[in-house]
């Protein structure tokens, strides 16, 4: 083992730490005046009936998945590994299963539990100084970003050598399928459940309370606000870090797995690279190298007093930055001391490179700073027909880019190192995940903590600031999710050529029918998992309108403010209905494959792969897209132009950013969870 | 020869003659009142103006694109064919191409100017009964559906035998390329620049005449009336029949080309079938019988006296479901005649149900007789927003009936008769197209009859008859546009079989990081492609509106009745825009696979063209089955459902049929084109 190794436990536990040191320093912060305590405290008590019910049934279904999967592989079980028994494989791939669930379920857990708790603290912060409103809201949403990249680095080695992987690197398969099928599991409960909770919460609230009721949107009267507040939380905190933490996995598991690889893909000079045995710890480093870059870049993040939205963006970037600059910096070095081939760097840079090309493109399509989104609200002159028209037409366009710099990264990486180079530039790519999670999951907080102030009746000034920061949030998570589905597009690529090695694939011939016809149905996947999440968002938004009905018939006073309606019920049933939703939809995602697998053959299962691969990634960027950019010129509209609040263009652009909601955090975020779950239930 | 062969020639001389007996008996017919006669006047002389520039263009830009093929083939020509110099193929691929390219345009020309004069007919008809509309209407159409089929059929019998192909059949791969591209381009043209035309003219009409000026619908004093009146034609009579004729044309001489096939995709019982070289007349053979058969199912179509609506779907149904029975006669008796393999009565059974399931699954989809699109309508109840996404939602999962469809035909015709057995299920599931065509042409006959009786101001009865025929027209046209996607598929990929064959592919492996980078571009293609369609429209519609307004203020007294506007100016820049709009995404189409092909190889190619299918597919069928229930969820509402007409809900279920117009009308078909185009660009 090269001593540059102990960079990999070093980091993981410097990003503990400072995770546990910045949540003990947001939640001594101050919760502001009693009436704000008073609303944190709703949202918290809803946030823990959610956390509760979701984390319960997860726990339930993964001890069961587990046990299947171990006693399906000790018993069935696929290749052998040299000394392991089946049984032992089968074994270790359940607990593996389990580490992974767990590691997912705890990140994702306690990251939720800062970044709500952070809610009403930056509310507070921001009744000072927008400086301080945004040391908050990025300390709460670091927590996660730390977190996660920390347990998935640490369990990911501890399975690795537990498994004695240093020895016997063709474990590595099968820990893909333990390790990262347990966080895909729940990151597709946290996802898919959450993207359905949070907007079946907000049209169930915007419907009974601002249409039916009268009354205004964050009202504490209605039994849904608290619900809808808890919703952002759930998708854009949990369930975006559930995501990125399965592609986080899978890279660097793919990149292992793949480290032994005879260059599959044939033609670039990867082909020559010499086959070394650094190139396992390899992915494991440059993580462990972005892990501590990331730490570092948040701490560059530094705002002056009279901040203004321009310098706000400029700091968070310049944290991102750095934390890339310094990544490469740190892989130079490993690859020096390690005595690999230097091309290995440059493939790192790429993935670095189409990881801020697609974010860059994202936030062109969707910001209202760029012509495609102030052309998009002058649509809205014209009706809510041009407006969706365009939006969609923008978001069909804003694919391009996105494709174009993955086709070139996949070139690149292939021609510099092969099939391994294709997992690395992944690992390349998600490096800086932590810095990149903490801006994004800091877009909620600020969100919310808007909310509150509007709840609490706060001056027109702290509500200024806390507007200038959601602004803000909505591009860096607009380009999270660029980020998201850039990354899980390599991963499961990456995790697709792992898989034809396991199935011991040489060729997948299109011109077979039957890889021909996996194509077409693996095509097919992402149209009708999108169908169905947006039709889940309905029918779990009735039952929501059905229960807010309910409490205003029920109980008594709740107008008048002397009820007090029942949170965590509305809560409870939100969580219930969207987790009785995912269901279908996840079933899909793990049956298909299974099936085409077992009748059809393991070239149709990959031919499936890859058509999932093609129409996921690009349906998902149109709908985040699509829907960002609604949002957005929608908010543009809101600024005054084209007739500003209240005029039929406003009206128009409405409707957009309704059909964009269950697009951009619904369907589209949950497509990357498909595209990445397909390929790891096929490796089993 | 045998002599069997002889039905060839005699079927496209019956079908020619039949065409001209129904143009007659329509020309003959009353054109009605003073007044009817004069607005079919002007709808004639504006569908004059379109049609002289339209194919003054195309006819400019054939001769210069069949000079740069036959001279490229000549020069740089692909493989040397037995006894023919480069020369000698170069200049008759540039011949093939003008015939194509004539044939093609002719059967449009026509077909338009017959169903144009047929509108004002069946108008004057509809004021004596429902059943001599129907009459006049289905015998329009028929001129055009009769006429595509025979001038294709003996378009390819000519070129094939006049260039030796019946005793040199490796001459097939360079028909296609001539014929097919000829066919393909002016397809390109009609329906590209048709359906930017026809959702202009119409977007124009209403947002100038209604919104601006207050004048009703269909008014003749708005002078973009007459180009919406005109462009149902264009879209539906010359934009469909281009297209299908292209699929005809195409799925033929694949089939002929794949004659020879060793079986490329491998598996099936295919490859033991022994080769024939009556394989080659087959496909003409079927398509012949088809012709013959469609002639024969047109005048079964009968209507009594007090015929209702279910009846009169009832009586299309008979005639096309005759058509089919006798097609599977007389392929049954032709191969038995030509003493081939029965299994390949099988492969033209299976791609005529393939034909009838998409087609059954698009009207139950998108007719308000079932419960997607009732459910559609209830949407609108929650406003427009949830309208846009329960029609997306339903678009996309109407993919899945069609995919399986299509995929469960690949499998079995080859599974029957290897990659011949899937070119020949296309030829069989095109083989009624005459009829299906008839029917579909009808449609757009009635609608602008039932415009003329409104302008006319006829008796009520008169509009209720017409009324009747157009619901069932929109059923038709969805279904027609259904069978026309599922034939697209079919024949792309029975051109990219051709296509790996003459590129001498043996493998396209999806593991070479070529062809999946091929298959990422090509996927995004139909995504570009689409939007750029969408955005077409609304340049070309504000072009429309533009010269619409100038008339309104520079003509005195257009709006007293004194001034007559003019519509053919109206038409003429409709046309010229709809025209340049086109040229961006038609090179596209073209440009990027050879670009791709010259630059990253024939595999990678081979990737483009199968991902443009599965995508361009899925694509095609969601917006075309979207738009389809948008508009009869509109209508449904409009029969007094959910409130009724001019109620919120149906404001809301406008704007979905404001964004299902584009879809179903422009870029849902031209997908079609786009994915045959790019195959045949390939074969280049």
């Amino acid at each position: 083992m090269p001593g540059i190794f102990w960079v990999v436990p070093i980091s993981g536990v410097i990003s503990v730490i400072f995770a546990v040191l910045l949540a003990r320093n947001v939640l001594k912060r101050p919760t502001g005046t009693p009436k704000m305590k008073e609303i944190g405290d709703i949202i918290f008590q809803a946030a823990w009936a959610f956390l509760k019910r979701q984390y319960t049934t997860i726990a339930i279904y993964s001890v069961a998945i587990a046990i299947i999967i171990g006693v399906l592989v000790g018993l069935l079980g696929g290749t052998e590994v040299e000394g392991l028994s089946q049984f032992d494989i089968g074994w270790r791939t359940g607990v593996a299963f389990l580490v992974g669930a767990v590691c997912s379920g705890v990140a994702g857990f306690i990251g939720m539990y800062i970044a709500v708790k952070s809610n009403v603290r930056c509310a507070a912060a921001a009744q000072k100084s927008l400086t301080e409103a945004v040391n908050v809201a990025l300390r709460g949403g670091a927590v996660s970003g730390f977190l996660i990249t920390a347990l998935s680095l640490i369990g990911v080695t501890v399975i690795f050598f537990a498994y004695g992987g240093a020895t016997n690197p063709q474990i590595a398969p099968h820990l893909i399928v333990g390790f990262g099928f347990g966080a895909s599991f729940v990151a597709l409960f946290a996802q898919l459940g959450g993207g359905i909770y949070t907007k079946a919460a907000d049209v169930g609230a915007d419907l009974v309370g601002k249409v039916e009721q009268g009354i205004p949107e964050d009202d504490p009267r209605n039994p849904a606000t608290i619900a809808d507040n808890v919703g952002d939380n759930v998708g854009d905190v949990a369930g975006m870090g559930a995501d990125l933490f399965e592609s986080y996995v899978g890279s660097i598991i793919a990149t292992i797995a793949l480290a032994t690889a005879a260059t599959i893909f044939a033609g670039g000079a990867g082909a020559n690279v010499p086959f070394d045995d650094a190139r396992f710890l390899l992915p494991i480093l440059v993580a462990a190298i972005g892990v501590f870059s990331s730490v570092l870049g948040t701490f560059l993040v530094r705002t002056g007093e009279q901040a203004s939205m321009g310098r706000l963006l400029w700091a968070l970037r310049t944290g991102i930055y750095s934390a890339g600059g310094l990544v490469l910096l740190g892989t130079a070095i490993a690859i020096t001391v390690l005595n690999l081939d230097f091309k290995l760097f440059w493939v790192v840079a790429v993935g670095l490179a189409v990881g801020q090309i697609i974010g860059l493109s994202t936030e062109y399509f969707t910001s209202y700073e760029y012509r495609p989104t102030k052309a998009l609200s002058g649509q809205a002159l014209t009706g809510a027909g041009t407006v969706i028209i365009a939006g969609l037409g923008l978001g069909m366009l804003s694919t391009v880019i996105p494709l174009v710099a993955v086709v070139a990264g996949i070139w690149l990486a292939d021609w510099l190192a092969g099939v391994y180079g294709i997992a690395l530039a992944a690992v390349g790519m998600l490096s800086t995940l932590g810095i990149t999670l903490a801006t994004d999951a800091y877009g909620p907080v600020a969100d919310n903590a808007g909310g509150i102030a509007e709840q609490a009746h706060l001056p027109p000034e702290v509500r200024q600031r806390t507007d200038a920061l959601d602004a803000l949030g909505n591009t860096t998570a607009a380009t999270g999710k660029g980020f998201a589905i850039g990354s899980a597009v390599l991963t499961a690529l990456a995790l697709m050529v792992a898989y034809s090695q396991v199935a011991k694939l040489d060729v997948l011939d299109l011109l077979k029918t039957r890889v021909l016809m996996g194509l077409l149905i693996g095509a097919v996947m992402p149209f009708i998992f999108s169908s169905l999440t947006m039709q889940a968002v309905g029918r779990a938004a009735n039952k929501i309108i059905e229960e807010v009905r309910r409490q205003f018939r029920e109980i008594p006073g709740i107008m008048d403010g002397t009820g007090r309606p029942d949170y965590a019920r509305a809560v409870d049933i939100s969580t219930q209905s969207a987790l009785r939703e995912m269901v279908l939809p996840g079933l899909l995602a793990i049956v298909v494959p299974v099936l085409v697998g077992a009748f059809m053959g393991a070239a149709a299962l990959g031919g499936l792969l890859l058509g999932a691969i093609a129409t996921g990634f690009l349906l998902a960027v149109t709908m985040a897209n699509a829907g960002g950019a609604w949002d957005n010129a929608k908010k543009y509209i809101e600024l005054g132009n084209y007739g500003g609040k209240g005029s039929d263009p406003h009206r128009a652009a409405v409707v957009g950013d309704t059909v964009g909601d269950p697009f951009k955090d619904t369907s589209g975020p949950s497509l990357n969870i498909l595209i990445k779950l397909m390929a790891i239930v096929s490796l089993i």
